[in-house]
């Protein structure tokens, strides 16, 4: 059961990579907003492979097929369906499967859990291929934070032992983190963004992969999202941001970071800036209690190495029960962080777009007649 | 909105730190299961401060009325639920509140969300108290498991820049965590242990806090556990341990360290051990594409410094919009960590258990016919 | 698995007949409603049996115990639990079960399923006595809408063989609705209604039950309400109404008779009342295409006669596997049809208060900017 | 917002009737089933217009394009998607909206709610077109519960003033519901069936349309389905038949008549057919307390007639505010009953089937250890 997610805004993500097609679902975006449909293809766009040195050799258009939900470029308030095609397939790449399962990958549970019924080709529907439809949603819910004044956008900030420089985050430079998607790796630092560049390509010359940390920042969010015990904003947004996979950790403010500091340093006080309640630091990455304080949220999101890579690897025979050795064939990425980058930001979108609709329908009687 | 959690067996906190009461509803727990309640309620005491030199002086008798769900201590298949009475409460610790919103907690957002009108007495339902209510649940999925021979169990990985040593990930001494349990500050390593308790109190007598790193490891799983794409045991998982207050950060296995690998290095190869298939090393944490594969699964949870703190804050009146000067007086806990350890134990639970049912519903045909 | 119901208004009932209490969580409601205790209490005593002729000789308080989500009497916009004593209970009148399931109960459909482990005394989870916990949540939906100029209301249609003059769908009098209440059976027509006392007390003397049919109607919603395709007014009323116990049968306006009707004479046709689009008739009841038109929501929904009689049945011993008779002890209502007003009016409130919440967070984009 | 059914089983639908395609996610089937598609696409026939002489004139090939979840024929685990393209639409029919709503169409809701936004033409998401795809989900719930033993048949009850003989609820004739389904209008009796073919196409020469009565039998399922208190099999079959657009009234066993019957009379007697528990009436329609008891699980559907009538109606200008007649052009069924058979057995079998899911997880640990 792949699942949807979300109360207000639910997603449904379906297809597997070597299927006919991969798609989503978008329920509960309200009527009439208008889509920007260029904008949006240009958003994944930057998810997609373009044959370039970077990415994996298996080239789709990516370009979505919109089945419903939208009336001459606006929402209709009813769910918006996307599909993507699958054309560029190479099934025979995958005959080791379901035997002999690849190191890293999803392909052994799946084995186990569907008693080999699932669609292993191409990792199926555990593929990172599924985030093409995952950031088809995100990118609309961009939009909609868009509307309301929000922004959201994220760089790379580490990538082969390369660090790139934090956002500030009481000042997040919002365009910098924009023009940066521009670069080859958006990092706000482009030396560190080049180092990271050959980094990944020292590893695809190894016939290796390299992981990476993405950096995440929503500015402009009011005070009050959240729905805390369980739905809180970091349970939300971290369930969001673990459902892509490769994901192993996700971190709010300074996250780990803020383990080794002392209360007293942690806390963000209070001040008053332009009028409005602000916090003089932002450790918390915007976040008190599971609840948006007004200050920009930031995220971090830890990206493991891509799991195929062209080198040996030991594996098993499930059908012998014995060990051997095994050579992917088939076309992959050295590294996904940098397509991954639209597929978080669209993630973490989600999770406040939802939020953000949740506090409509739970806004206080006294917020009503204030109207 | 406070939301509950889980998809078959879903779990409802309820009441405020200053309240009547606080309780839990769990539902979904098989019928026939047989309660261990003395175990149960010894694993609440682990929670409880009891008056001792690392905790808060607020006293509760933290015991568990169990209203329904069960007959004879057997679970009925009902939903289960349990109050805890509020008892030591000084109310009157929080005059500065709705207007003076203290740093770190959840007060600011919690004013703008509700107009005002939630309850902020010591932190209300944002409270560290709800905790034990979140335990309750917890400790009845941690007895679900164990009848199926999954056993979970942490320990403070890190704390007041002091470490202790991780666990093996790949043979974790189960034995060993459940001993250093009856230690002060839980540690593998009674030495570290001994220094995080110097450090705690180290803070204590500075007014301040310290935050920490939990290690949690869940041993005996099968593979195949976890419903990807929305609901893999990693974000099934975070969206339970990130709803614990003060969490600020999750990974699991290598997590943000997976990020500085390359695959070669970071994928775990498989072998055959004792007829069944396992990998030789642990670095994806025993999860992979967002399902358990039959190795130990560990996560890693960074709490911050406990915001309460006794020394001066500086945070605004709201009524002025002004900055003015705070000293909170309510009593509160110099470090958390030690008492979230089963709390965090216990989140881990009810998301492992919780996709055991659902794996039962969701059972292959062939699967069926084998059994 | 009981369960919870609702997205925006999400609520969780617990307990057993026989166990310690009965209680629900309703979780959702705006902060900042004041709540009308004194009217709750009385709502819920409409339910209570009095020790009158017409009900069950268990007698209970029928008091809720708030432990959460009010402060001062004000909804906090955290989960409001609320709790019921059992007192009055005859444990031993039940020592039949398992062995012997009572017709027309849930005994053996509850025994099948949990494997003998459920609750069984007095109907259990299962009991008519869940329906206080319901009803306390059913007053407060009630409470909400009445905020918002929504006002819901029911009367016996149908009992014993004697009908009630039916509500004008158009123009419903609301407050003969409400006076009605007060009579032992209360029917819009009180020669009715005493016909209807009467067959009450026949069936009683002759150890037997009869059943009935409730009309409700909701007066006052908005056009737009409700949220087809799954989440139509219909679906979700209709989920909360069979929720309750006893209830075989839901329709809404006119129901089964529509069925015998041609479109000509079924189409409401519209027109403009007081500026505002109306329909000169309200076959539909208020309902097109799953969402409310504007006018009066009309729903009847039929109860079978109370299970529990004192009559000899025929029923099987388990244990032998062969036939038996059964004579009833416990104590039981000769008709549940008076005592389930309330709770059918609440049960409805709540679905068109989740709905009403729903709407909130979907409001289209052109309104939000008309507000 | 079109919203999801279902826990274990949940069903997504998307599209409008004159958008690009409808479609349908179907998401919690186990892995493993082999999907006989013939008779799925035989079953979705059923429910066509094939130019006929009793339905719409548009023709559509009706044929499912499914996207996922399938490998070679057998589910993988995954979510299934199929999709529905619409080619024989006639926009230029609805010129009259969003102007001038249709009498006992959604239309006028419609507007209201998403602010003129909602795609109306052909009744868009709200068109009958939408349970092709409801179908196409029904059609495989159908298949798994085929697996299990257990069969969904239904006939028309009630059409035009015509009576069909119901179904012996004891003993339901299976092969009599299947064999009537090659008749015009599926009736037991064919000469009933007959009369009611005459009355649709009486209707049709009048430009009028007629409503129905569906009775829908399941045989074969276990005792202990549903999830009462909120997920008994009553409320969660009602959520899906009122799913069904035109669906007025849904009742289970005697349903409505119950109320007039005394509990001596209603409650079926336990006896012991074949060694296993039965009953000896069967007036609960094989439901007790929200459960299967083992019997025949029997349920009817009230349809009001078409909305959509060629004769001339009244209605108002939304944009005058004044009333107008109209005359409906676009083509429409006479009489959707017939049509909405195998959806009706569908939406039961979804409803069965998410239930058998979920008594999967919740299997009581005796039966766990008596496999």
């Amino acid at each position: 059961m792949s699942g949807h997610i979300g109360r207000m805004l639910t997603l449904q993500i379906f297809g597997e990579s070597h299927g006919a097609a991969v798609g989503a679902t978008l329920d509960g975006l309200p009527a009439g907003m208008a889509v920007d449909l260029p904008a949006l293809e240009a958003f994944l766009q930057r998810r997609a492979a373009k044959g370039g040195e970077l990415a994996t050799g298996r080239l789709e258009a990516d370009a979505p097929r919109i089945l419903s939900g939208l009336l001459n470029g606006v929402t209709t308030g009813q769910p918006i369906t996307a599909v993507f095609e699958n054309a560029d397939t190479h099934s025979s790449d995958y005959g080791f499967l379901p035997d002999c399962p690849r190191p890293g990958h999803a392909d052994y549970p799946a084995v186990v859990k569907s008693a080999g019924f699932d669609d292993l080709r191409g990792g199926g529907h555990h593929s990172g291929r599924l985030t093409l439809a995952y950031a088809f949603a995100g990118g609309l819910a961009l939009q909609y934070l868009a509307s309301k004044g929000v922004t959201v956008a994220a760089h790379v900030l580490r990538l082969g032992g390369v660090a790139d420089r934090p956002v500030d985050p009481v000042s997040p430079d919002m365009a910098a983190l924009a023009a940066c998607r521009a670069l080859p790796v958006p990092a706000l630092d482009p030396v560190a963004g080049e180092q990271m560049r050959q980094a990944i390509l020292d590893a695809k010359a190894g016939l290796d992969s390299v992981g990476g940390v993405v950096e995440i920042v929503a500015d402009g969010l009011p005070a009050g999202l959240g729905e805390p015990f369980f739905a809180g904003v970091e349970a939300v947004a971290a369930a969001h941001l673990f459902s892509i996979p490769a994901v192993k950790g996700v971190a709010f403010g300074d996250g780990f970071g803020a383990a080794e500091l002392r209360g007293s340093a942690y806390n963000d006080p209070y001040t008053v800036t332009d009028g409005r309640v602000a916090t003089v630091t932002n450790h918390a990455g915007g976040l008190l209690g599971g609840m948006s304080d007004g200050m920009p949220v930031i995220a971090r999101v830890a990206f493991r190495p891509t799991p195929s890579i062209g080198l040996p690897q030991r594996t098993v025979s499930l059908s012998a029960m014995a060990e051997t050795e095994l050579i992917v064939k088939g076309r992959h990425d050295p590294c996904i962080v940098v397509r991954a980058l639209p597929v978080a930001e669209g993630a973490l979108a989600l999770a406040l777009c939802d939020l953000w609709l949740q506090a409509e329908g739970n806004r206080p009687a006294e917020a009503e007649h204030a109207r």
